[in-house]
């Protein structure tokens, strides 16, 4: 990507998808956010073009521009003492796509300096701890980007909707959220947290889609029938932890996921936007260049070796 | 790709590939082997392409398949019994490409089920056990596909030249190994361990080219000329190594990597002709799916559902 024009126009869009997806303080409204529409796809977009592969390239183009962030993230921390590192986090109701989410967008970063970690129901180890014990272990070092498929959110999800641990538990628990998520802040994390908001219709289809494909049929948990019978209460479980824990800080995005091909678009769209608000460059490396040249240099001679 | 013609041929080459570079037992010769060289590659590649954009071609066609592999490979483990995981270790002497290795051929796989552990100077918490107890720790799980840039090697390279503990000790750690080795093969655990073989002369220019270039010079650590100071000490210390720890459980290649798309093509061809003899297919799911289609269908009635 050589054109400064094309660079910049990739940016600006990248922002203001990012301003379209952000959840604003307090107005969260997922009956009222359509699965099916598309903010902030570019009209210059060819009518007849393929939406899948268009996305794909485009995917493709903005993951140079995430791949290169994400190098001088890594290597400001190998060199020098920048503690900066970002934590992408997903939620979404089953077949929300997390997982394809994860192949197309993070797919595109090196990776050797993504840190993945895919949360399920708590060991008996973790339960034993606090809800944010086996979270604090998987946080990502600095330089690196964290992912997470699941995260402390399933504590205030499907062990509210599940009635897990009493009321009085999990209602403290958005504050603690919040107060974890501001230190984590505070020590240079940045986090962009996604909820893939898909329709109970598209759930349907999905799961329809695993039980007729044999190689889909075992992702399909009898168990995820149960929790679309709760649909109702999920989204509000949903709708309480966005408002509740939705601060500048660790800010949520709420990504229209019934379009696959629109919200592989959308997240790196938003990943790429929160990389470069982070301004990250090359860290200065104080070496003695004449020297090191001169005793490389100095090497050359010995020619029998291989 | 939908050829079985094509694909057929993809996998034969694969083999040939594995089985060229792969370290016959007792015959080590890294001094014998041309680091320029570039075995198995097919006769029929056009001889006016520019072997960078073949090689990238060709490497995301083999990985398409090796991500095909995988994702048996993870299904197996999460629905069945299975198991089996995979484990990519990349060992090489400064600027022998593990990094690009990981960049290009890794990259082809699922985020989801790759389990990365780059390996550096033991920490003092490391120090304090057995110098496998951190390998032990950084092993893939069940489904998984590991990969460790360096590795439990260093402990008979590095350690070894820098006699950072006594002969006595690591020479016990070749016959350690080869039980520890032994062990987690025998647990399902299909190692495939790859030496990048660079020259002298090529490594210089590497490292010049760290110094020069402002991006990459976060990459030059003083240190490596040190390392290249005692080059045949190292060459010596791998030699001993693919010898005395090169068993059928846990074979050793040499991949030539003076040219890096040959470097990255080659792997990719040993790392497909692996998981493909594991015969990875999905696992058989036992779903009641008449019942469990009538329970989708009856939810439809919901319509006020998003």
């Amino acid at each position: 990507m050589a054109d400064p024009t094309e660079e910049r126009e990739l940016l600006q869009r990248a922002r203001r998808v990012r301003r379209l997806l952000r959840v604003k303080p307090g107005s969260v409204d997922l009956a009222g956010t359509d699965p099916r529409s598309t903010p902030g796809l570019p009209p210059a977009r060819p009518a007849d073009a393929d939406p899948k592969s268009w996305s794909r390239a485009e995917v493709a183009r903005i993951g140079t521009r995430i791949a290169a962030g994400q190098e001088r993230l890594f290597a400001s921390a190998a060199v020098g003492a920048d503690r900066r590192r970002a934590l992408l986090i997903l939620q979404a109701t089953d077949c929300g796509g997390k997982d394809g989410t994860v192949k197309s967008v993070v797919g595109t970063m090196n990776p050797l300096g993504v840190h993945i970690k895919a949360f399920g129901p708590p060991t008996a180890e973790e339960l034993a701890q606090h809800f944010l014990w086996r979270i604090d272990r998987a946080l990502p070092g600095a330089g690196y980007v964290g992912v997470f498929n699941r995260s402390h959110y399933e504590d205030v999800l499907v062990v509210r909707v599940h009635s897990l641990v009493p009321r009085k538990i999990w209602q403290a628990r958005y504050d603690q959220i919040n107060r974890f998520e501001q230190d984590l802040a505070s020590d240079g994390l940045s986090m962009i947290k996604v909820m893939l908001h898909v329709s109970y219709a598209e759930q349907r289809e999905r799961l329809l889609a695993r039980l007729d494909d044999p190689t889909k049929r075992w992702k399909f948990n009898p168990g995820d029938l149960d929790d679309r019978d709760r649909w109702d209460d999920y989204q509000e479980a949903y709708a309480d932890a966005l408002n509740r824990c939705n601060s500048k800080a660790a800010p949520w995005y709420v990504v229209p996921a019934d379009r696959k091909w629109y919200r592989n678009w959308a997240v790196a769209n938003v990943l790429l936007a929160h990389l470069e608000e982070m301004n990250l460059t090359y860290p200065d490396v104080a070496l003695d260049i004449p020297a090191l040249r001169a005793r490389l240099a100095s090497g050359e001679q010995e020619v029998n070796k291989r």
